[in-house]
C-alpha cells in the first residue's frame, strides 16, 4: 500500500514535470526547404511572382519568420528555399493564405519539379536585426 | 569633332553613374548552401561542435549574419545549412576564424559527405527581430 501511494506521488510529481516542461519550452520553429527547377524561359516571371509572395508573406503573416530564396549559381533556374514558421500551424495558414494561392496559380505552368523536404531545426542563428 | 566629344561626355557619365549606382547599391549577402551526411555514430558530437561554431560565429564575427542548420526529418544523419555572410570577404574572414578551424579539426572524421553549393540570392525576406 505504501509503495502504491510512493507511486502515485511520482506519477502526479511527473505529470506536474512534464506539464512545466510543455509550458517553458521555448517554441519549436518550423522549417521547411524546398527545391524547385523553372522553366527557363520563365524565370524572370517566375522570380517576380515569388519575391511578391514572399514580401507580402513576411508583411501581412505574423507566423512567417523568414523566407530565403537563392539560386544555384551553376543553374540558376535551379531555386532553393528555406522558410521558417513560428509553428507548424503558421505554415498551414500560410498555404491557405490568399497571396501564396495566387502565386500557386501565377506560377503552376512556370515549375518543372518540385522537392519538398521537411526538417528539423538543430540551430537557426541570426544576428538580431 | 563635334560628335567624338559628345561620345567623350557620354562616355564620362555613364562611368560617374555606374559608380554612382555601385556606391548606392545595397550590398548583396553571400549565401552559401551545404548539404552533409554526418556518421550516425558520432551525430549527437557532431551537432554539439556544429552549434558552438555557429553560437561563436555569429557573436563575433561582424559579417555573419545568420547560419541555419537543420537535419532531414526522414534521414536525420542528412544535415542542410544555409549561411548569410555579409559579402564574399565575410565568408573569407569566416573560414580563417580560429573558431571555424577548430571545428573543422574536431568534426573531420564525423563527416561522411559533404557538397557546397554557392548561390545568387533571389529575395532574403526576414521579419524585423
Amino acid at each position: 500500500m505504501r509503495m502504491t501511494r510512493i507511486l502515485q506521488l511520482a506519477g502526479a510529481a511527473l505529470v506536474l514535470s512534464l506539464r512545466g516542461a510543455v509550458a517553458q519550452e521555448p517554441q519549436v520553429p518550423f522549417v521547411r526547404i524546398a527545391e524547385l527547377e523553372i522553366d527557363p524561359a520563365q524565370l524572370e516571371s517566375y522570380k517576380a511572382a515569388v519575391k511578391e509572395e514572399i514580401e507580402t508573406s513576411i508583411r501581412v503573416e505574423p507566423g512567417v519568420l523568414a523566407i530565403y530564396a537563392v539560386a544555384e549559381q551553376d543553374n540558376p533556374s535551379k531555386l532553393r528555399f528555406l522558410e521558417v514558421y513560428a509553428d507548424e500551424g503558421a505554415y498551414n495558414a500560410h498555404i491557405q493564405s490568399a497571396h501564396f494561392r495566387r502565386y500557386v496559380q501565377t506560377t503552376k505552368d512556370m515549375i518543372i519539379s518540385r522537392r519538398l523536404i521537411d526538417t528539423v531545426p538543430i540551430l537557426l542563428g541570426a544576428k538580431k536585426q
